[in-house]
């Protein structure tokens, strides 16, 4: 009997509906026979409303206590859960992030996941149960305080439950169809991608894909644990995110992010170390870097360029400001209206010409590129905000996404 | 420095703004200066929408994933009532039922509190922080699981936390003013008690006045932990539940009860054995039973008439009647339009002559009398439910509770 591990998202189980079809597609994996594990979000707009509530009540950070708050939401939704796969006649027993043994790191808000003891998984499922298990959220074993593993946490949860039960499969069901070539949003012609590499699908998602976090991905990469993006809606095939794929794509598809700033420091001195004293006190500030760009030196100064999260920026600033004039550089400038656009394949790693057709297609669109900066398999590009759609569109159909794929 | 145990029930902490307001109300009895330990309940109807949900999903009972779900509630309110204690600059730190060591029973629904072990609420407290607990909650040692305690289960929360933690005091906040020598909104000129003993609490708690249950004074009793009732809205004095009171009032208040139904069977056989194969049944059903009275037997057989609440009234109906069939009784009856008035007064154990005084008030309304049953220091007596209101002013009159209490 394989054991499957499910993860259902806030729009699976937004209502009373919702979850009673989510309890008959377990049962259904639990009747082929199967184990199952299913991990759930918040409903719907739960973990928002709960928000909201604290924001109403006091507007300061309270890290411990916002996890406190917001751990509730998948509490309701795995206890309506259990009830209703009970009702369908098979036995299911709910478990708190605690209950299951997910350990984590004691940053609240943004824990990270450091082991799991899944005994009483193991308990539940040896006793013939579906164990259904808050995504999200964990305990710190040190101070055994409750904590949160910030957004796209239930992934999280998922694949590393699936690693530390050995699971035969993971699988993440959405309100999309899987994984696209681009943002069916953008590009109505984008097509859903039957096979992705977990090196491919880490790019894609660090360069904006929605659908799944970096880290879920990470961790599936490390345990090997195939993860299958599909529909709750239907029981069409998704997208498997493996270790191999049957086929290489030169550009598998591609992302885009609007949820960067830049900032560019002009005129740093070329000496060595100056990198260092300006990305350490970022560090220490919390900042999350993004893209790095820094141009050859003229006449000993350089310019430097990098991308933060937009909430971030106001504090990169003040501190890339303090740095800027520490060092006596020329002058520090921010651009909240930026886009960054990947393209993303496997094949790009011994297909070369790709980069040059990619920044060919945006020129012919009259697009100006502000930033570059490459993997072996992606190239990003920062572009204008307002020029994002048409960029991805033109890509799309330029790299022939759109039905034949390069190969 | 004194130990003050706090609870805020629903109402109190309904919205934000009331959130914010009881967290100024702790933060004031911290700087007088108290240790301050907060129990709280879930905000507003959240119980009843959480109970909302799980009908919409399922019709059946779900004990254990109830408990999960309903235990959401407190969760909610402690985490937001510790931030708004956090920005008043005081350091603040919520548990839940299980972190707080509140160890129950397995009976999910309605757990009983077995021991506390209070250690993580002491840790807090030696650090200088209010420790808010959430109410209503514990866990079962044995399975782990989550517990509730069911109705009126924050008090019991609050007052055995009182006890674990050897408290100068515990208070109650409510949205009433205290308890009344009637329900004020039944008669309109009740008065406030300063002063009532756990023994007469107990009764006037018994007998439906619903601002305390009587499980919560029975805590407070045993362990001697004065409770304050009184309201989350002002600052004036409440009502003080205590071992001894000042004055000894002959009546000291009145209360009413029209949850409850009444069965009688007629022409039990009068013969040794003949109660407890009735009640046996009954109890083993699960069916709590408050009155019972037996009246004496004439020509060998006799009528035995009980009340129960009402939501047991089927059972209770169906396990009765089987009975009756087996002792070969005359038939089963059952009402479910009646109410309960009792009048409570510790001076009733030396003072006689009241229920004389009582049964006259009522027949001069014309209300007639269908059960009675006495304690040492109360008179109870069951008449149809459409005249409880009268009943009760009438009564509160009669004694003169409205301003010169029998003393």
């Amino acid at each position: 009997m394989a054991l499957v591990v499910q993860k259902y998202g806030g729009t699976s189980v937004a209502d009373a509906d919702r979850i009673c079809s989510v309890a008959r597609r377990i049962v259904d994996t639990y009747s082929e026979p199967n184990d199952v594990v299913a991990v759930v979000s918040a409903m719907g707009t739960g973990t928002d409303d709960l928000i909201a509530l604290a924001e109403a009540v006091s507007d300061r950070s309270h890290p411990r206590e916002m996890d406190m708050l917001l751990t509730a939401g998948e509490r309701v939704t795995m206890a309506l859960v259990a009830m209703a796969i009970q009702d369908l006649g098979v036995p299911a027993t709910s478990l708190t992030g605690s209950q299951a043994g997910i350990l984590t790191t004691g940053r609240h808000g943004r824990a990270e996941i450091v082991e799991i003891r899944a005994n009483r998984v193991r308990e539940g499922l040896d006793e013939g149960k579906v164990v259904i298990v808050a995504g999200f959220q964990g305990v710190d074993p040190d101070s055994k305080d409750v904590t949160t593993l910030g957004r796209g946490g239930s992934d999280a949860t998922a694949v590393a439950l699936a690693a530390a039960l050995s699971a035969d499969r993971c699988e993440i069901y959405t309100d999309v169809d899987g994984v696209f070539t681009a943002d069916p949003r953008v590009v109505p012609g984008a097509l859903k991608i039957d096979e992705v590499s977990f090196e491919e699908m880490l790019e894609l998602a660090s360069g904006g894909a929605g659908v799944l976090m970096p880290r879920s991905v990470e961790f599936g990469r490390r345990f090997g644990i195939p993860i299958h993006v599909r529909s709750s809606f239907h029981d069409g095939e998704g997208t498997w995110v493996k270790e191999e794929t049957m086929e290489q794509a030169v550009v598998r598809g591609i992302a885009h992010d609007i949820s960067e700033a830049k900032l560019t420091v002009y005129r740093v001195p070329d000496t060595p170390g100056v990198a260092a004293s300006l990305f350490e006190p970022l560090a220490d500030a919390g900042v999350t870097i993004d893209m790095i760009v820094q141009n050859v030196s003229q006449e000993g100064s350089t310019d430097i360029s990098f991308t933060v999260p937009l909430a971030m920026l106001d504090v990169a600033e003040e501190v890339t400001k303090t740095v800027a004039e520490d060092v006596n550089a020329g002058g520090v400038s921010t651009d909240r209206e930026i886009a960054k656009v990947s393209i993303v394949g496997i094949g790009m790693k011994t297909e070369s010409g790709i980069a040059s057709r990619m920044f060919r297609i945006l020129a012919d669109h009259d697009i100006n590129i502000q930033m570059i900066s490459t993997s072996p398999i992606r190239i990003s590009c920062v572009i204008a905000e307002d020029r994002v759609s048409e960029a991805v569109s033109a890509l799309h159909a330029g790299l022939e996404l759109d039905g034949e794929a390069l190969q």
